[in-house]
């Protein structure tokens, strides 16, 4: 399959947000669109933890990106208007430097001496590759869950780069319940024998740990009332055929299994590590110490905020909780409340509510 | 430690409700109080998944119980007007025969060759207790959690029995984003290495996996509103002490860690996954192909049924649906929505909202 990527390498010494630093590391990246005489139509796009840069389709790759109705000529973010670029999380592993990649002061794997991740880290990725292509002003920053967190720690550490914000799904910081659920994820992924602390090796891969993990994502980026409305209480058609008592009796558990095996396998579990703890770690309030300290760094001239109500890891208070901080500072901010009953990955799958907020941001 | 804990062990074959029978199983069960004269003072209560008959302290066990704050003289349940029988379920570990049981078939523990366990089989452990006690009608049933789900399968089963019925944090059946989260845990077990397929020896224990179920239970039976209060972004003092980059670095992690590891050890493994299956298979609607039929079974004149606005495993509107299908039947039916925020878990903490309805419903 070709690959539409495209990579910056950061020359010399990367220092790292809590310390440590990477040696001439590469950040992964995709555009669409073309970037305006006037250099004013650059839209940047951070992604959640698990996706690649390839958010959108097109000629050099025709697959399916992750916000591929989002993002494209016609689309909510219309490429026939802005220069959009996606970047590849520092840390993750669809071409960005991370764990996996090899140390170049050692010529092995950074596996666990990778030094701690932080979302400032990954947004400082996001600013190497706007100063490569040349874009000194971005019309938007665009960030959902993770994304939205990184976007908050661009706008905070780079100020003055971007004069609109579109934060989706996510919030200032991690609630205890966030960091409970995703704590136990990276345990299940530690605990497995095959992690090897970190140093597993690809016929001996900890699949058990990341399988556990990625059901336990799956359940709790959804709500209760999809799964309702979706399973009910229906039962799996293998259950018959199977002696084990144990095996999948419901639809749900059978979709929780069928579902986990195709993402195990394409995701390194040490970079699920890194950027798991990095969500868990930022804090707005860590940036002037308080949250309006934080916020009132930041100097886009509007914002959007938008949530879910059945979001159970970003819950709605939490973006209420953005907007009335943007709000405090007398900045243009809307907040939205959407209906969706998908839950946190809403803005992946629920279209129909998320294209009309997403779209009229982009016509301010 | 002394012990208050009797037993009643049932002659010849105990037939179970999927099919496969016991031979000679038995249940353990405590009681509180004198069965009056006239015997119409008996309370059953049935336990939620993980507890044993010790629901409160005794002469003879002072240790407390696991509802030590509800059943005693002068508490909501008063044990000084009140002959109070609580039941260790069937197929757990604490008395009943269970899957650690030794069959006297063969001379070993049945493990997983213990038959399918159904809510029906635990609820007629409990039918056993109260013919062995000389009780023939009950002033009242009652059941927290999975233990509502056993109280409505005995009054199904065995209509007649018992005047009044309290259901809380309960349901008729599981939704599926609970089914979801259990069968994950049950997983977590088996794919513990040293499960082995249920032949665990006490030297190699599937602790790991224990320990993981135990965490996903205590964060789900609890709701993010008291995470929040309780733990907040607080750091965990031991961060500092390790090494270890992916250690507990906040207060919510350490206090997992340290609650899981206080039940490891204390359930056997094989006794939780046929337990947890068995709140998942259990459906009202199996009685007479709708959950009215099923309902329609019950001969109490009298029900009261109590919800959390913050369980996320039991969610209100199933607690709406039960006391709705009640009233359906002109049952006189009292229906409470308590506003506790520690969610699924409520019943046995937040007693300055538990109290009051529950010393009404006995007062009735």
């Amino acid at each position: 399959m070709s690959s539409a990527r495209k990579f910056v390498t950061v020359e010399g010494d990367f220092a790292m947000h809590q310390g440590g630093a990477l040696t001439n590391p590469t950040i992964a990246y995709e555009t669409w669109g073309e970037l305006s005489e006037q250099r004013n139509n650059a839209v940047l796009v951070f992604t959640g933890l698990s996706p690649s840069a390839h958010a959108a389709s097109s000629p050099k790759d025709p697959a399916p990106g992750w916000w591929e109705e989002v993002i494209g000529p016609g689309r909510a973010i219309d490429t026939r208007r802005f220069f959009v670029i996606c970047v590849n999380s520092l840390g993750s592993c669809f071409g960005s430097t991370g764990p996996a990649s090899i140390n170049p002061e050692t010529g092995e794997p950074y596996r666990c001496s990778f030094p701690v991740l932080s979302l400032e880290d990954v947004a400082r990725g996001g600013r190497e590759v706007i100063r490569h292509l040349g874009v000194e002003k971005l019309f938007a920053t665009v960030g959902p869950s993770m994304g939205g967190m990184t976007a908050l720690a661009f706008e905070i550490v780079f100020p003055g780069l971007s004069n609109a914000l579109l934060i989706i799904s996510s919030a200032t910081r991690s609630l205890a319940f966030a960091t409970a659920l995703r704590s136990l994820q990276r345990e299940m992924i530690r605990r497995d024998p095959n992690w090897s602390d970190g140093n597993y090796c690809e016929d001996a891969y900890p699949i058990t740990g990341m399988r556990l993990a990625r059901k336990l994502g799956m359940i709790t980026y959804r709500s209760a009332e999809e799964w309702r409305e979706r399973f009910g209480r229906e039962r799996s058609a293998e259950e018959c055929e199977t002696g084990d008592s144990f095996a999948a009796t419901f639809e749900i558990e059978a979709y929780l299994e069928n579902h986990a095996n195709k993402f195990t396998g394409q995701f390194d579990p040490n970079s699920y590590l890194y950027l798991s703890r990095a969500s868990d770690l930022f804090d707005v309030a860590d940036h002037g110490a308080s949250l309006e300290a934080g916020i009132g760094r930041i100097e886009v001239s509007r914002a959007m905020v938008i949530g879910v109500v059945t979001d159970i890891l970003f819950p709605l208070h939490q973006q209420r909780e953005l907007a009335a901080l943007f709000e405090r500072d007398s900045r243009e901010v809307e907040f939205i409340e959407l209906p969706s009953i998908q839950g946190h990955d809403a803005f992946l799958v629920d279209m129909d509510n998320f294209r009309p907020p997403i779209a009229r941001f982009f016509e301010g």
